[in-house]
């Protein structure tokens, strides 16, 4: 996880490392990427945003990634490329990818006899690795991490430090697990009794994650009551979000920080979930939708676009004021009614 | 925590374990629970929503619970019970009931050597156990969690991994706790200084856990400034919760994902909470209250009843106004009286 | 982090140390602190709000803090001082601190060859160490915390069980972690693809925290992109706090539980946010702000002062008939707007 740029490029190897246009000097060494502001001699930049054009001018950068329609009237040496943020993040990763892990099995694991741990995986310090498990090859698991029984890993997983895996899960390839996420805790199901106290339902399913997911450092994901949960390929799940029993995730869908989601909901493919969004249970969300920060969502939304729900912060004074009228807002309502009708019967 | 699902029942056996009327066969042999949908032959399954009742028709299950009312005219295999749902959560138990753990402790746990160990526990790899502490009975400690000095945990416990219990703390009989949850921080409480400087309190009263209670992954309950923040009996929590320091959670009361109850907050018995519920801190929430999702609470509630807030989620645009509008609501309440005023003045 | 009170001041000395004024017998053993109604003989304890005067009366407490106001025509001893609270604070301090660690590495840990340890550090149970890594003098590091490579602790650091700090990151003096936080994990930063899968920005900068901060259980600080997220010296985070990359805390802010900061917003100082707050990215909050509870900003604050949103509980009949209001609420604005007029034109 952590990086060492000595790397070294052209500015014409960086070009056609990410299919970009070259404009001035081709031979220019690159060590490193850094922002606009800050860069210094040896470093490239991007500016995707045109309100940031004007700091162009003074970016000490030796190299920037620019659009087109910016990169006209720039004098430095620049990348041209549609979409100057992806490219950045391509250089970052030339400069900074994380080097495949040396296998090496840390003599304080605990690993089960009939574990499977595929070639060149590294395994931690103090990680527990339970009866029947397989990691797959190029793997890297931090320390302290717990993978429960007969839970299965594909290849080139990353798992921090301190995760808690329980068993039957199932993860698929390149997938990124950081520290203090739990996956596959007990859902939440309790039958209520005639004394008032709850009788707990076994959650007796399990949790499945798709290829190229990353989860975000203490997000919990419950395994189901019967069956799956589920997580689609390519879903990126920011920290501390929580996903209920039984929910399904589409392919590529992402959600923002310290949202939760509650059980048995279904989301569709590509959608886009701000932070501190709650997304009811036992609803249906379409494909290609996008819920903003801090929404609320009690019904099941089955058309495309964008939805949202808040209110946004104002002056305590007036917030007061404004809140106290919210709770008398339907006979506002009514009374407008009466006063429009009295109106126009006068009117008549 | 898993579950080896070897046994068999006959449809007899599971009706009078059950306490169900049974018709149909009653030697059938039953080997797993499913949903109606998916369940196969051998499988039982239930149907508590008269909404799913079409379903039963083509369902493959061998047998299948349901309420007297929708027993009638099923030609299937049928346990009749006044609670469909409880009862496939007792025969989901029989089948998948993790047994009882085998004594073990994990040559790599580190216990105190004045700790106090029950008969018939099994600690796991890297468990912490600090002087003083005391495990009861029949109790299963996963691996990486710590329980801190002069904590008490009784009989029959579950312990995930990865789990954190401060010093002092009280745990009842039949607690579960899930990975990544903290019990027995310290609560939230600083004095401020001349100087706009925080002067930490120091925390020195601990929190005590009642008998049958769950708590949830990543879960945190703070310790009490003076004195003992409390869970009471049979209390259940969900994933994610935020339980500040002096605050009373009475009997049976159940929450749900990522709420949070600042500190000194007293809550009933027998109350019903839902997800990302915010409650704020000094209040009394009276028994059998049920708050629904997303609802913020600053005021005591003193009568039973069900309590929300909350806007719920709309397409963008539309939000857009209507929570500009939200700003100027006090000003629209004025404005509605004024003109009730003058059309009422004009009628006289 | 437990407490052994033995000690036993006078009530000379508990004035001579907080610099309180004595009312009463100098010479009275006081050997703990406890609440007003719960005290007894040998304890101290203290009113500051005075709707507990009437308390006052029946406390048992061996002597008491009070103002000034509060003091007369009190007969019990007092100390009397400005702050009783901050006063009160003192005490328990004087009788609970925490001793100093004694200097002793766990067998069991396991340290980096490289790894700079200061004198007087406790190092304990399965404590994982990596390379690179400074631990200041005074520390203490508690069962299972994992400390990635080349990250530097200041002196007197206390971090709790199950901590897990990534690489590079800068930590001051006098800093309390508590258990299941996270410390630089990757920000969640992905750039669009045509296929709309998302690609992974690695997140190359790091977390700095500054002196005298205090962290709470399972709260997640994202790395910074590029730089660092910086928290500034005596911030005060509770529990379950997400803090996104490139975030930057004022010195001296304070933040209450499961409040989340997205991306790249900067909070100044003397900040007091409350709980379940959600912050927007990229914005700017002056210092001085006080952000109440559950509120949700998506616009920078520029001037001190307190600001609120949200909505509150209500009965759940009332609230449903309000909140479906405001779905409609720019309509009837805009209707009220129709009848103002009309009403107007008819005056005339």
């Amino acid at each position: 996880m952590t990086s060492h740029p000595q790397k070294v490029f052209s500015l014409k190897e960086l070009a056609d490392l990410t299919g970009s246009e070259l404009k001035g000097e081709e031979s220019i060494q690159i060590n490193n990427v850094a922002p606009l502001m800050s860069a210094t001699s040896g470093q490239i930049s991007f500016v995707s945003n045109p309100k940031y054009r004007k700091q162009l001018e003074s970016t000490k950068a030796s190299a920037v990634i620019l659009s087109k329609k910016l990169a006209q009237g720039y004098q430095g040496n620049v990348l041209i490329n549609d979409d100057p943020y992806l490219t950045f993040a391509k250089i970052i990763r030339a400069f900074h990818q994380r080097e495949k892990p040396t296998a090496h099995i840390h003599s304080t694991a605990v690993i089960a006899e009939n574990a499977v741990i595929g070639t060149n995986v590294n395994i931690e310090a103090n990680v527990v690795i339970e009866s029947g498990v397989t990691i797959g090859s190029d793997s890297e698991i931090k320390s302290g991490t717990v993978i429960g029984e007969n839970t299965q890993i594909d290849s080139n997983a990353l798992i921090a430090a301190n995760v808690s895996i329980y068993s039957k899960t199932r993860i698929g390839k390149n997938v990124i697990i950081h520290s203090g996420a739990v996956i596959g805790s007990d859902g939440f199901g309790f039958a209520p009794q005639k004394d008032k106290s709850w009788y707990k339902i076994l959650q007796i399913g399990n949790v499945e994650i798709g290829n190229d997911v990353e989860i975000g450092a203490n997000t919990t994901i419950d395994r189901a009551a019967l069956g799956s949960t589920i997580i689609g390929n390519g879903v990126k799940l920011d920290n501390q979000i929580q996903i209920g029993h039984n929910v399904k995730l589409g392919d590529k869908t992402i959600i923002a920080a310290s949202s939760g989601i509650a059980g048995s909901t279904s989301i569709g493919k590509y959608c886009q979930i701000g932070g501190t969004v709650a997304i009811a249970g036992h609803l249906e969300i379409a494909d290609n939708v996008v819920i903003t920060g801090r929404s609320m969502v009690i019904g099941s939304i089955k058309k495309p676009g964008v939805y949202s729900s808040g209110v946004t912060a104002d002056e305590n004074r007036k917030w007061r004021r404004n809140a106290a009228r919210f709770r008398s807002l339907d006979e506002m309502a009514k009374k407008l009614k009466q006063l429009e009708k009295k109106l126009e019967s006068k009117n008549k």
